[in-house]
């Protein structure tokens, strides 16, 4: 990363009180960042309580075209990073997911053309590709769920307009993402309570296998896709490559704990659209990016139980936190 | 084609009264289909004029859930044709686009969920694919307008619900489409009319490269994607693989018309957004479907003209049919 490429510089952030998000502005502002964050005035900003008072809230929604002129006006921002997004609720209505994550993007990217932005930055998602293994960002896309349809299709927008407007723009497609402030009902974060209560951890049969990534190797991406030169108008899978068995990352984590909990594979059904295979091919991003993920999963796993044993003593319901985002 | 498959078929198209879809109503009532055309109550039906009596109507909107709901419910569709988009015009306002093609298909494709369909078809478009020569289906896409953009959020939402609610679906991407009927202030028709009155064809300089297709063999290729049983879960592209010079097709008209027009190219500026080439492979329907092109360029332009001869006579204002679409 570019030294000193991030300080004041002005910085919009749409989905800023989300998990992603959360870890996002907290690491620009550490850089000296201008933080603009665009959030629902209904927004739950528990994520980013520490670093609030250094960051410009600015209140708004994607279909409050107003809104979002108005907060682009007061921002003027250099980059923007769009990670505002539906969905991520399994029971989320398709109409809702395609009104946010294909028009809201619209939207967002009007608000932004002619604003001489020196980035967009549309934070994708693995699932725009679907079911497979090694998964390159040339792979054709041939998503499952309407969730991952609105997600291609807000990317394909944001190509397309930006193309059209001559405005710089990259995707990021993280993979499996995990960390701090995940939601609690997400495997790891569950599996962290369970086992620190000793309770069995019920689950399905657990073959199916994801490509799991610490969170801060994610934002690393998200900066640099921000930052660097050769990233415009490209898209870069975030993922480690390595695909992992949702059992093994149970038995990981209560190995880690030293749990005395057992878990239980087959407790619970797959789900209906269940996939079995999904990980990455991360040669893009270290080639170009020069990204590479720092943190191994022993390590990331350990970081992430430290954080939730500092929390857990809120209870795992207790500690909900915002709304949820899709497993 | 599988003799008899169309007769007494129950089939549901939209976008029935538009270019593609009166040639595909017209050789599906042919055939012997029961065909339910879904219109908008303002919809011109001028193309469809001569086959309306053995059309069932169906009025009603993609935006309007119970119309939807309604007609599929009197239609019990076996099949389902969506060919209805915005967008056609190049003016069209953004956010359309997104709402009629994007939303517009899921809405209409929750009506159809649970109703037994035995093939969704989606008109997609080479659009999805962006600037390129040779593309093939497997090809990343990349489109570089917002229309491309929202035909391929369709798609995507297409591909993805119909997994998710196991409807069997298709999509085909038609390159670029002449012949009968064609909107008449497009290229084809327009230096016909120009070429017919002996007025000079102003022009671009012409050297952008377009892959045309006469419209009967794409409606054959809508045909097999209907009732091919190797089509489901597919794309295929529609398109002769031969890429020719937008300046060519103008001095081919003329010529072909014995005109004594001069076309005078570099009269008019390229547009902002032009593509400089776009041609597809067609192998893919050419191996799974046993498609192909039966009608060469020559013949395409003979019959195209001899079809606008009969309806000269009505000027080109005159002749002007329905809401403009796309070039």
């Amino acid at each position: 990363m570019q030294v000193g490429y991030w300080a004041g510089r002005r910085v919009f952030v749409t989905g800023a009180s989300g998990f992603l998000g959360s870890h996002l502005v907290r690491r620009l502002v550490g850089l000296g960042g201008h933080v603009f964050a665009f959030l629902r005035p209904a927004s739950e900003t528990q994520r980013i309580a520490d670093v609030i008072d250094r960051v410009t809230l600015v209140e708004g929604d994607l279909f409050d075209v107003k809104s979002l002129e108005r907060g682009v006006a007061v921002a003027r921002p250099e980059l923007v990073y769009h990670l505002a997004a539906a969905g991520v609720a399994p029971d989320c209505d398709d109409e809702q997911l395609v009104r946010v994550n294909a028009m809201g993007t619209l939207q967002l990217l009007r608000a932004c053309a002619g604003s001489g932005l020196l980035r967009f930055v549309y934070a994708g998602s693995c699932f725009e590709y679907g079911e497979g293994s090694d998964l390159a960002e040339s792979q054709p896309l041939a998503p499952t769920s309407v969730y991952a349809a609105s997600k291609l299709a807000g990317h394909a927008i944001t190509q397309a307009f930006c193309h059209r407007h001559s405005l710089p723009w990259v995707s990021l497609r993280p993979f499996t993402v995990y960390g701090p402030w995940e939601r609690t009902s997400r495997l790891i974060p569950h599996t962290i309570f369970r086992g620190l209560k000793g309770e069995d951890v019920l689950v399905t049969p657990g073959e199916q296998e994801r490509d799991y990534i610490f969170v801060d190797d994610v934002i690393d991406g998200f900066l640099l896709g921000g930052e660097h030169p050769a990233a415009i108008g490209r898209t870069f899978n975030l993922c480690t490559g390595q695909p992992v068995k949702v059992r093994d990352i149970v038995c990981q984590v209560l190995d880690l704990l030293d749990s005395r909990s057992r878990p239980v594979f087959g407790a619970l059904p797959y789900r209906a659209d269940e996939m079995f295979r999904q990980s990455g091919d991360n040669r893009l991003a270290r080639s170009v990016l020069g990204w590479a993920a720092r943190y191994s999963l022993l390590e990331g796993l350990r970081l992430t139980i430290e954080w939730y044993k500092g929390i857990a003593c809120l209870g795992e319901q207790g500690g909900e936190m915002v709304r949820p985002c899709r497993e």
